[in-house]
């Protein structure tokens, strides 16, 4: 088994195979309805079925007080747009902190750091975090200067909260944690792991309406598969993505 | 109403303005399942009401034939990984094809255009768009070359399958249509409408623990406030992006 990990592009997962606790993720969020279905299907599913990981949701509303358990204000200075109070947080946050530590707290927020796959292979080594979702606006500017240890993008667009991005986050990083995947190597012939897009593959039927499966494929000579595989790898990173290969 | 629209960044939204027609998304998928929360809250799930937008959602496997009902097969060339077969694919487009007109397929790939504000702008426009959600190890390379039309990755990383990718797309996109977001203005003023990055918001307690918020917020003096904002989005587009003031 420990020689399928000789091939792996990234050092971080070798790390990984080492870790014996289960990991802790604990999402605080206005909408926990919303976060659902992501974490009861599929690979999320199987790796907390498992107990590979744990995911704790919080509704941000049980730490509101007040009659309207309002956990957003309007900004101050003016302004379209909600801002959510930074005492709800502050108490989720705390009462988390007195029960274990955690690693990170992240924030998720279309101004922080781009998420990437090297950012998910660091986070898959976490023991314990937590991942605040942002929502209407935005959180008071005071949650993050006090709170935050990392802020993380999706990517450059706007979503109508940080729910989706925690399920992203949660997806990119679960798959990595070693037995949550069938196949570890499936993970490490992923586009990105290797800073080159993957290349095409195809399955049965070997010729559908015309379009033929290339015929290098049928060869069974797989030094010559491999090889054609990593050329045309590396014609689509340049093609569609010569950033990639200028890191 | 149309007043507000003078501030606005983006041209397209100007455009969408005028559009009458409800927007409609098929969504193809091997678990739709996975997909069911996040348009069953908060946003999606208002315009969905509202009838500003529609999404369906198309089963993959009701589409295949055989015992198993499979959607997906080996790759030819040998690897790790399943790929999804053509067949149940071309059966699922053509049969929506054959109801209506679809100014976009798409298929959510990490190797595709990076999704960013822009290309969602263009995307809430179009009448009716299909959305090819990925699993396993990907798509027969033929059903991209044959079907289409454009492909798009919501970041650099990979996720266990295109569903999430999915919701986040349209998410970016409906809340885009008018009158999805309560106040319009809302959308205008989020970070990358106008390539920078939003600034800092405050809301009530004026002070929490120790930590004020700045008193330009109070001053009642709005041309200063806005100026305020602009230099605190354009400092924190420097510090975290300056890749976006290059553009």
């Amino acid at each position: 088994m420990r020689g399928t990990f000789l091939r792996i592009a990234s050092i971080n997962l070798i790390f990984t195979a080492y870790f014996e606790n289960t990991m802790r993720i604990d999402i605080i969020t206005v909408l926990p309805e919303l976060l659902k279905s992501p974490f009861e299907a599929s690979i999320l599913k199987r790796a907390i079925e498992a107990n590979l990981v744990e995911v704790h949701f919080h509704n941000l509303r049980d730490f509101a007080t007040g009659g309207y358990k309002a956990v957003d204000d309007t900004q101050f200075g003016g302004g379209a747009g909600m801002v959510m109070t930074i005492e709800p947080i502050d108490k989720c946050i705390s009462k988390l902190q007195k029960e274990r530590n955690y690693d990170e707290i992240i924030y998720m927020t279309p101004d922080g750091e781009q998420l990437n796959q090297s950012i998910a292979n660091q986070t898959s080594l976490k023991e314990n975090i937590i991942i605040l979702c942002g929502h209407y606006k935005g959180v008071d500017q005071r949650v993050r200067d006090r709170f935050i240890t990392r802020e993380i993008s999706i990517g450059d667009y706007v979503l109508s909260g940080g729910e989706l991005g925690a399920a992203v986050l949660c997806d990119a990083v679960i798959r990595l944690i070693p037995g949550v995947l069938g196949n570890e190597t499936s993970a490490l012939t992923d586009s990105f792991q290797d800073n080159l897009l993957a290349p095409p593959i195809y399955t049965k039927p070997r010729e559908y309406d015309g379009m033929k499966v290339p015929e290098v494929l049928f060869s069974g000579n797989f030094p010559k598969i491999e090889k054609w595989r990593e050329e045309q790898a590396y014609k689509r990173t340049k093609e569609r993505r010569p950033d990639l290969l200028e890191d």
